[in-house]
């Protein structure tokens, strides 16, 4: 299957899921068995302070994938909680991308990377294309989709649709984001014609025209906060063809119910993230089981509310 | 000098330069002669095809930063052309702000990062302030600036703040991009208020209220394309205390001329980035020659048109 959105479809049906989990490891959260398991190893000169929380996030992600896959359809992994770490971290971001693609989930990388063109085609290929070596191609990520922020405007989001179309691979374009500080310039009434954020929903509709699937999905989707429940709504009519990713479920504040404004008729088309609830449920060292149980309410408490 | 935007103008006067050289390395602008050499190493099994692109482009920056350093007063360092090399890369990319850094450069992280809060300050941490380890904060990178996306808003940019305000940092804050796309939404009409990017320019002055130096100036700064010479005169009246990251001379268009409404009157007050027209001046072999001599002639058509 070519097209990220039916791929996408195809595994939310499968797996009766329209959970995405958000990997967001942060050492705050790291559970003190792990800690202390990985701290000893720099003690012992076993590595640079950096090495030691990248092989700390990487083995918390390994369990947590391992813990959740049965019940989500997809993870979204937070580029920000690795980069800190350098190449260590990086290598860790590679290595739970692999684990989570074996693992058989749709792998979204939160990177909202934006730029002009020549940039914004390095970004994507980086994480949905191939990068030129010295001898072909190098080896690329195995990411489906990743997040843009789309302050460029069109031609700083061409590149990506670009591998989306070569590749097979979706992005999700930043329309209108779950903090409280979105209203600032993402609710600006622009003259004559809506809400800045509904200028960019448009875009996105645009984008998305020749990258439709079977599904009727596109795999051009729309990052779109689940604090608003009547925005969801009315953007859900605005953008019939795109999967929203939808964050702020869980410890930001909305539940499955503010959620539910985000899927079509047959309960389809958006992916509902939650991270901290999920991967910071607690239990300590039994956090695994925690993140599962709180993963597979969550899909139940989603899928039962629209099916 | 604790405050970015003081360490930047005592640069910009020691050097009587405004240039900052944008290191954009892309394996189709490297010479034949690196290209040769590090395609033998990958060839004799001395590492990935990442490994030899991360290599080749830290040679060429280390050559560039020596050639260019006595002209420019700053380096802008693209992440996204480090990033499609995963740890290689992202290593390569350390080494080179560490070079820029001991050559007595200004070093600006052009990251365009912007997220919600808890990862806005993760990727505050990874350039400009502490990331926690597991033994107390990692080791930073030599970084004294990083350019942000502001669709966020505030609560997104406050985290940048504070480390700019703990550590002597500074952020470029998108306001106007240099691309044709900029239009699109940059430039959509505000009701009853002006230009979307005005409002966006009206909070990077508010944002840096209280980070101003003994210059005068903020270590909140703003990126003006210089393709639009009208919008960068209009800006430096309404923005006194922004220093301005001026993208789009050379290769992009714009020159000298177009660049000077971004000065204050003492023609200080903005940088003006130019890449591709000096890192790739040609000269195969003898590129570093080529650049110093650009980055020699701009330097002094920028300071004697302005001084």
């Amino acid at each position: 299957m070519d097209n990220f959105a039916d791929r996408l479809t195809a595994a939310m049906l499968g797996k009766r899921s329209q959970l995405c989990v958000g990997l967001d490891p942060r050492v705050s959260g790291m559970p003190a068995t792990l800690v202390k398991k990985h701290r000893a190893g720099v003690q012992e000169g076993g590595g640079s302070g950096r090495q030691a929380v990248a092989a700390c996030f990487e083995e918390f992600c390994y369990e947590i994938i391992e813990a959740v896959s049965p019940h989500a359809a997809a993870v979204k992994i937070q580029l920000a909680c690795f980069e800190p770490y350098g190449p260590p971290g990086m290598r860790a971001f590679q290595h739970v991308c692999d684990l989570a693609s074996e693992a058989g989930l749709i792998v979204i990388a939160d990177a909202k990377r934006g730029d002009i063109a020549i940039s914004a085609q390095a970004y994507s290929a980086a994480y949905l294309g191939r990068a030129e070596g010295l001898n072909g191609p190098v080896r690329p990520l195995r990411v489906d989709a990743m997040t843009v922020n789309p302050l460029f405007g069109t031609d700083g989001v061409a590149p990506f649709l670009e591998d989306c179309r070569r590749f097979g691979k979706g992005i999700f374009v930043l329309v209108k984001t779950s903090n409280p500080g979105s209203v600032e310039f993402q609710d600006l009434h622009v003259q004559g014609d809506g809400l800045f954020y509904e200028q960019v929903a448009a875009r996105v509709d645009s984008w998305g025209e020749g990258l439709a699937g079977e599904s009727g999905y596109s795999s051009v989707g729309a990052v779109i906060g689940a604090t608003q429940p009547d925005i969801l709504a009315s953007l859900r009519e605005t953008l019939p063809r795109a999967v929203f990713l939808v964050p702020g479920a869980g410890a930001q504040g909305a539940g499955a119910a503010e959620a539910a404004a985000a899927f079509d008729k047959k309960g389809l088309g958006a992916l509902i993230t939650a991270s901290r609830s999920i991967i910071y449920a607690g239990g300590g060292g039994k956090f695994a089981a925690r993140a599962a149980e709180a993963a597979r309410r969550m899909q139940q408490e989603l899928w039962s509310s629209t099916h």
